[in-house]
């Protein structure tokens, strides 16, 4: 299992390959969440998310041997680019399953970047089946986005860094909030700040009606999202927490959050004016909530993570339409 | 006149500070430009430009009670926000004199940091003798933009982090393309690198048009622009290099680039679409440079700096059209 020694072990796989993204801020955001607003900016790590950290911890953990046989993975895209790059950076081969209503800009990447796509419809197949029988078939080696205790130690890094960029802005005490799907990065946070800033609560943000993982924190066990279609936070839509990553959220994270599309483009609007970068509908929940629901969080900061950038052009351009006259 | 000790003298008066800013990179990028490109995101400096660096190194260096006398700056709008934020921060009055014309954002952001904006006409009024009869009037101490030498040391702060950030990335010899307008952060940068990266040549990129670094590198003294208006590249046109910085650029750097405003707005979709950083047309000129004028640059890297963000919606809107379909 994930702990703060496997999540140092992959910061020094990773170091050197990873960037150390930078915690933004802007006068004009803390002036409309009425507090300090920290921004860790993971849409520019490599392949614009987050993903491309637990990528390289698995990737560069596996057996040089088992690796050069190639993995494969399945994903809405950001993991698909994160494992694409990382593969490719190590010269081994990889095969990528993804929905085929994923954003072309993704799917396009994943292909750029050496990959082999395969393509499955979200709605009616069954992507885990699909990824394990390509494995056997090919003897490749499965790299899970989220249910993989070295992709969380990975993500983990970025929890690392929050620890120590929040200690030189003088943060001790606030709200983590983090854009979470299946668990990966929230869990791996939620591991790091345990360790290393035992002040920092992190709580996990949603899309309004797919807030599986809030609703699981709630109950105490694992509930599902009744649909997987219809959010424009494609990124973060998974069916349910993992088996892996929900205890862990369970004992460290919440309550959690939810925004609607609306806010999540709001927030993309505001973080392309205000810090400069560009952030995908299911990169900017976290930022949406740090905005738009400041009385459910406490303290005179926030820090929330910008997980993705990797937007289609249209999506990007209805949430710009926001900033005009 | 500026040197590597007042260089080195600004970075410690801006720790803590100021952000040290990301080099970013893309394959995408590598391949349209033919070799490795590695992009100085200055847009992600407080206020969206590295103008804050100039700015906080001018007032941090002030007497206290000059300093809370006020200070005044003439900009087309990223060293007044830059000036405007670091004097705030310091509790300091500022005036700030602007083009009417200059972007709507960067008017309305320099008030909202505070400072009193003095709108002039930039075709029939002169921008400095304003600022000569309201820094009399009213004793405040004017900030040039570029033409002093503690601003020079400010913009200098990027080419020492240039320096450690190049040579981490194990690049050693390169050209550095930097987005020129009076030269104040292609100086700093040419006098810190040639004490730390003599490797690295600095080459000021200009729109076409309004290239009078170029020609006045070219022929040996400073030449002015024939006309001010007509650029989409705002931030960076200015009626020639300076008295101050034009003899540092004479001894350092070119020879000059320039692209058209066409080509700024292509590298803009592309920093968007490639690193997930936003641009504003005068800040995406060198980027511009680094992919499209490949010819005429030597060597298996390319540095350049992304020096500002602040751009209008309407304006990013019409960069990102071109992604589309």
């Amino acid at each position: 299992m994930t702990d703060i020694a496997m999540i140092e072990a992959a910061a020094a796989r990773l170091s050197g390959h990873a960037r150390r993204t930078p915690l933004l801020s802007s006068p004009f955001l803390d002036e409309i969440a009425g507090r300090r607003v920290l921004v860790k900016a993971e849409c520019l790590q490599h392949t614009g998310s987050f993903k491309f950290r637990g990528a390289w911890s698995a990737l560069s953990a596996l057996d040089p041997s088992r690796r050069a046989q190639g993995v494969i993975a399945y994903s809405s895209g950001n993991h698909a680019q994160g494992v694409a790059l990382a593969a490719a950076r190590h010269d081994a081969p990889a095969v990528i399953v993804m929905p085929s209503d994923a954003p072309r800009l993704k799917i396009e990447n994943t292909r750029a970047l050496g990959a082999e796509v395969v393509l499955y419809d979200r709605a009616t197949e069954d992507r885990d089946a699909i990824g394990a029988r390509l494995a056997e078939e090919r003897d490749l080696t499965l790299i899970r986005p989220f249910d993989e205790p070295l992709v969380i130690a990975g993500q983990g890094t970025t929890g690392l860094e929050i620890a120590e960029q929040a200690a030189e802005a003088g943060v001790t005490t606030a709200d983590v909030l983090t854009c979470c799907g299946g668990g990966g990065l929230t869990a791996g946070i939620a591991l790091a700040l345990e360790a290393r800033a035992p002040g920092l609560r992190v709580r996990p943000v949603e899309p309004s009606g797919f807030d599986d993982t809030a609703r699981s924190l709630a109950a105490g066990r694992i509930l599902s999202n009744p649909t997987l279609t219809g959010s424009l936070c494609d990124a973060i839509v998974t069916p349910a927490p993992g088996r892996i990553t929900f205890p862990i959220l369970a004992r460290l994270c919440g309550p959690g959050l939810a925004v609607s599309d609306d806010e999540a483009l709001e927030a993309m609007a505001l973080a392309c004016q205000r810090l400069k970068i560009v952030l995908e509908p299911g990169g900017a929940v976290a930022l949406a909530a740090a905005l738009f629901r400041p009385e459910a969080i406490e303290g005179g900061a926030v820090i929330c993570t910008a997980s993705g950038g990797n937007v289609d052009a249209p999506v990007f351009a209805r949430a710009l339409g926001r900033l005009a006259d």
